[in-house]
């Protein structure tokens, strides 16, 4: 019993249900299937979205210090890589996944990701 | 004019300077590198240590969340997937990358890396 049909269109039909809060398509065969879900879901990805917006600026801080590393080196005549500092910061970043109920390879291969983003950054200054 | 020599190693030579806050190497050829570097270094690498954790755990709270929204879809019998929202997800996250000096193509990316993870976490959970 739909509160509010907005009929056939371009695409596929579709009706809105619940003040705009739930969306249902009709499907091949006229079954009418949910779409777009209810509150429960909505909380959820907010808090997805607010986790994504904290992430991407922690991310932007994170390449600030390793572009400031980069200079340091640079003026100081340092090596530019260090590999016992990579081991130690897996080493760590999986004790602390663990910690945190999070796979242990899913951190490895998250920090190789930032990582290789850092390397990509280092090499685009020297070019 | 060393500090305070450790002297020959089963490995190469190193040295110990200035309390310990500074290594130097030996390398083929007889001369000394510096291996680790002064305090500007070490305060670069805490500040990068505390945003790797801070991230590891907000990735441990992400996987939590969408693995509540598998749970919840699959209970609702709603569809796994909603390509609308991976697009409005994306969108965002480029805006608000430009606006923490990141570049959004790599804002891009992450997400995407992120999200291939959801899904290889669901299909764990399938089999």
């Amino acid at each position: 019993v739909p509160a509010r049909s907005t009929g056939a269109r371009a695409g596929p039909q579709w009706l809105s249900l619940a003040g705009g809060r739930e969306t249902r398509q009709r499907w091949p065969g006229g079954e009418w299937r949910r779409l777009v879900a209810d509150d429960v879901l909505t909380g959820y990805r907010q808090s997805i979205d607010n986790i994504d917006a904290a992430l991407v600026c922690m991310l932007a801080e994170r390449f600030k210090i390793t572009q400031a590393v980069g200079r340091h080196k640079a003026q100081h005549g340092l090596p530019a890589a260090d590999e016992g500092r990579e081991e130690r910061q897996i080493a760590r970043l999986r004790m602390l996944a663990e910690q945190a109920d999070l796979d242990p390879e899913f951190s490895e291969k998250f920090l190789r990701f930032i990582i290789d983003e850092v390397i990509r950054h280092h090499e685009r200054l020297r070019e």
